[in-house]
């Protein structure tokens, strides 16, 4: 895309006026509803990185992790390590090895008893629900309750899900949706082991 | 997915296995050349996510933000405090506020000398190019010249580039790939505004 100086500059000029345009209609604050899903990498990686930047303003930031497994230690020593950060984690690892539905019921629930925690306190800014939507697709918890206390949050509280399978009526709630897509992935077509930084 | 506790436990063991057998086809290590693009959020959010783990694991981060924008500074704030972090940003706010490509081209210049520099050095376990995509999308940066300085970096070095519009052979190259895709945005959607911790 190759342009000439004049052209370039009519076509910056457009579109500084359209982005100043849409800028000037968006004049509303409230705390977001905010869901990444999907079956492509990204999702936690971004809810932590829209953590680090809410710790790095001073804001209050909860995060739950529902699903514990090996793999997010790096991010709660880390972020956990801040004053305006509270991090807990739950879960026996990955459903696949616990096989038992009831103790994962179980965790489940400490794990929103911890989260409805923070979101009846106007202290939190901004919580983060690491793999909740992994926890709604095997109902673990009632989607009803989940949706209920999300409705009843204080008004700037941000509250950010991950996880694949998002169910439909936590879509049609949310403020803010983004499916990371799976385009290319080394493990399957290079044979390429998890690797730390990257993956854990 | 409600299921009597017997074939839940069939089911996770079926999962289980098919997880364990892919885990075992994949042995190798290899600096990643990864790739966050399309038009939703959490493209850089991620990448910045990923550098938090890499530098909680107390690996080397290098980061070149190539479009500055006010919008990434709690982040570089945040990350750039870390010892094991090179945080660079170039760029004199998003092109269509420059109206000057000759200057453009500069400053990404002046970016790709840093990413250069760093790309060299055994030193740095990940380096993060943000908005590559859309400095090589208005070729303010020749295409061949980045893909040659990707192929010749440490072995064991990641790669992160973020930014909508990733030209087609950067995919080709790439280990990684993630689209983030828009499913639904607040700005345009319930006209909010760009918020603290969320967008900035």
């Amino acid at each position: 895309m190759k342009t000439d100086p004049a052209s370039h500059q009519r076509m910056t000029e457009k579109r500084k006026a359209g982005f100043e345009k849409k800028k000037a209609a968006a004049t509303g604050e409230k705390g977001l509803l905010i869901v990444n899903t999907g079956t492509g990498k990204g999702k936690s990686s971004a809810a932590f990185g829209m953590g680090l930047r809410a710790v790095g303003h001073g804001m209050r930031l909860g995060v739950v992790q529902f699903i514990k497994g090996a793999l997010h230690t790096a991010e709660r020593d880390l972020l956990g390590g801040f004053d305006n950060c509270d991090f807990h984690t739950m879960g026996e690892g990955y459903t696949w090895n616990t096989q038992d539905r009831e103790a994962d019921i179980a965790t489940a629930r400490k794990g929103w008893a911890q989260a409805l925690a923070m979101m009846e306190s106007e202290d939190y800014d901004m919580v983060i629900l690491d793999e909740l939507n992994v926890v709604l697709k095997y109902e673990y918890l009632p989607l009803d309750e989940v949706l209920a206390a999300f409705a009843v949050r204080p008004a700037m509280q941000h509250v950010v899900v991950t996880g694949r399978h998002a169910p439909e009526a936590l879509l049609e709630a949310a403020d803010l949706v983004t499916e990371m897509r799976l385009v290319k992935h080394p493990y399957r077509e290079q044979g390429i082991k998890a690797q730390r930084g990257v993956e854990f």
